[in-house]
């Protein structure tokens, strides 16, 4: 059980982390310093996480990736919407 | 076994995602727009990843937690350094 405690956490910061990346690229709508080929392939590898979670039937792997992918995918949104 | 490919999938992704914005941070050394504490929480939560990894005796993500902690210090090592 604090295995998953352990993973939850790990979790809640990798996810966590793009939220202060979000508010920053939402109030700047500046995206020049972001990579779009990390978040392409950030993207697709996080719905492979999401699938590889649920086939190990990791909880701590399931929850963080469907969370990280959204935040991940507003990130992804902003960089194609405000192009420079 | 093809559980382990696709985690090992999943975690080249999400590990080699990071390289572009390597390239992209350390060609430009501007990090304007990238999130202090994205990095920040990032490389910490990849870090519980990485014990995560260890106790459940996933190599997939041992092996791409320590990938992309690598990349992710590089990218906050540059925003550090290169502070606007």
């Amino acid at each position: 059980m604090s295995i998953e405690i352990l993973g939850l956490t790990a979790g809640f910061l990798t996810t966590v982390a793009f939220v202060p990346q979000v508010i920053k690229t939402w109030k700047t709508r500046s995206t020049k310093d972001i990579s779009l080929n990390m978040f392409l392939l950030f993207c697709t590898g996080v719905s492979l996480w999401l699938i590889y979670g649920i086939m190990i039937g990791s909880i701590s792997i399931i929850i963080s990736n469907i969370l990280t992918l959204i935040l991940a995918l507003s990130i992804l949104f902003f960089k194609i919407r405000y192009r420079d």
